[in-house]
């Protein structure tokens, strides 16, 4: 089997999250995986660090679309507003691997160590929007807070999303969410 | 050496931080946190799963004292205000203990492993909070959202208090973080 692998990264993602979801996280070798996928572990070890990480090959091209969405949201936007429209702008990166999105969210709601990771991501998207907003002329703490604000919004939508059988999209969860918080944090009685 | 060990798993845990803040975590195994303080292995695994949940010690009665909290505000509270109020009293717990806060913060900032436990923890205690609000009549997703809202400004508040040399204390940064959530997400101009 030589070095070259065409589409061994994609597969190899795939594969692993069929298998997490079939035998459950810990129960899956990087053996098992490779075997699968048809390329040796080497191949495996070559893109990617671990068994977690093979779940969070979305992860760099979310952050970036975000970023760039903050940079060029309209200049006369509030903070919350921008992160309002960069992260609806990014759920439609998700939006038409539903299903996809759906298997990953159980099995990473199933491992403790997935869900750490997980969150260390969203935490990461967090420091990268609160830079991006800065980087716009936003103060601290409302920077922090606001792209905070965005991962909140977009963690509750996303998981509503995943779970509710009704039609909405991802977007529309999201920007629903957002207006939600700001009801919530403007207070009144519940 | 007998298994009654008085004082022991505070100890185990005041030595462990000392010796992570020296040698850094990964250089530190349990055998040279039982060493420094007095007792065998055996006895820090009865008290600690593993190395890292010697520093999340405090996790648990932190959780309870923010439960209690939200479970006895006033009635009248908006759910952002009974978050508020919860946090802010829970922030009393840390207040003598700020050089301990301030050398914990720096251990785990230098470690991923023990920032996804801190993630994890800190998202075990917004679940919580979102229950405790739930069983007040507030509906979801507004429990969800004003829980996380109180994790971000206790977070963000934590990040200043044990950063920022000034005097004012962790429940004022806290109270002073949700003030600014609030004007963050009503919007207006940056």
């Amino acid at each position: 089997m030589g070095r070259w692998e065409p589409g061994a990264r994609g597969r190899l993602a795939r594969v692993a999250l069929e298998l997490y979801a079939e035998r459950g996280f810990e129960q899956t070798t990087v053996e098992d995986i490779a075997e699968r996928a048809g390329v040796t572990e080497r191949t495996f070890f070559r893109h990617f660090a671990d068994k977690r990480e093979v779940l969070f090959d979305g992860s760099a091209v979310l952050q970036e679309h975000l970023v760039d969405a903050v940079a060029q949201a309209p200049a006369e936007l509030a903070p919350i507003d921008v992160v309002g429209h960069a992260f609806a702008d990014a759920a439609t990166l998700l939006e038409e691997r539903r299903d996809h999105a759906r298997t990953r969210a159980a099995v990473i709601a199933a491992t403790t160590a997935l869900q750490e990771r997980e969150l260390l991501k969203m935490a990461a998207l967090a420091s990268a929007v609160t830079v991006a907003l800065r980087a716009r002329g936003v103060a601290d703490p409302a920077a922090a807070l606001a792209a905070q604000a965005g991962v909140s919004a977009f963690s509750i939508g996303f998981e509503l999303w995943v779970t509710d059988p009704s039609s909405a999209d991802l977007a529309t969860r999201v920007r629903e969410t957002l207006e939600q918080l700001r009801a919530v944090s403007v207070g009144g009685p519940a």
